[in-house]
């Protein structure tokens, strides 16, 4: 059983290359070039991929089929609905660890609406929390080009201390760590996993 | 970094209780009753979530969608595709550890078809295999109602030295572990994971 080492609530590490909030983030220009969360994922995790740091990768999207048929190209699904999604989008190994994260874009400026993460997505992550795995959310609030990743403890331990269907973006300053974009490792979460983990 | 210890090729471990092969397995009665692997995964998987032993659950099925339009449903999709997966079905938590695995079953009685197992899966469990995660095959020879659990080191050992385009089922006899068939935990592969990854 592995021993992972929580930081308590307040007990903030600190960045020395600031990792800082802010629109004077020297990095941010690359955002406005339109790419969006899923895309700067998906290019950080092929980065972690081909360099042997993590392989951590998308799940598919479910979809609930209801008609299928036969075409020229095989079997055709002819009705399907999106399901909600039972779980989070993104999981692998890093380190050897189990981890698994949900990635939510906002465009709201001064919250991150709950309605964005299923019933489902919640009790999942729990089941990871309870499991020991690290996992965590990355809500970018697009209009003001910050990334936060929150570690789902502390996620939990809002929704469970709090009726709001609402999390203020003071809770992510506080609670949250600010992750810088850079070029080819667009959002290195990795980095802020190992101190928030101390994995490294 | 986690040490995992693999056990060397051969120096298999004892199944006092009788993880046996053969159509005598008193609990064989099971599986006449028509359940197909993924039934018994399924409810195996329901029994450690309930049990708090582990979290493992299957990714959805990958699908590429055509076509989508809005309906009284809302969004439905009129042509979609079923996409070859680039990932094995399962994965999840076990006392802290990554653990993943794809299931197959097979009518044949002497071999298993590698068609069976799409090259960007085998790609997946080498990444996983690199990674120090936990991953292996589960494999069901219906007609004869023998389920072994093949540890992906000594998959990938077999497809790296062999050209053939199926593995003999003597192979999962020399380096595979029989499941027995129970009750409720239908197949209790974590009973194996523990005595292979000796993590009991």
């Amino acid at each position: 059983m592995k021993n992972i080492v929580y930081f308590n609530i307040g007990d903030k590490m600190n960045y020395p290359n600031g990792i800082k909030k802010g629109n004077d983030n020297k990095y941010i220009t690359y955002k406005n070039r339109g790419m969006t969360l899923e895309n700067d994922l998906n290019q950080t995790n092929q980065y972690y991929i081909d360099n042997d740091i993590a392989y951590i990768y998308k799940k598919p999207t479910p979809i609930k089929v209801v008609k299928a048929d036969y075409n020229t190209n095989g079997r055709v699904i002819k009705e399907a609905y999106y399901s909600e999604p039972s779980t989070t989008d993104y999981n692998g190994i890093y380190k050897g660890y189990y981890i698994d994260y949900e990635a939510k874009e906002t465009k709201n400026k001064s919250y991150f609406p709950l309605s964005n993460i299923h019933a489902h997505q919640i009790t999942h992550l729990r089941h990871i929390e309870n499991s020991k795995g690290i996992s965590f959310l990355i809500v970018r609030f697009t209009s003001l080009n910050l990334t936060y990743l929150l570690p789902t403890k502390d996620f939990l331990n809002y929704i469970d201390n709090n009726k709001k269907s609402t999390i203020p973006i003071s809770y992510f300053e506080s609670y949250g760590y600010l992750i810088k974009e850079k070029y080819i490792k667009r959002i290195d979460y990795l980095e802020i996993v190992d101190k928030i983990w101390r994995l490294s």
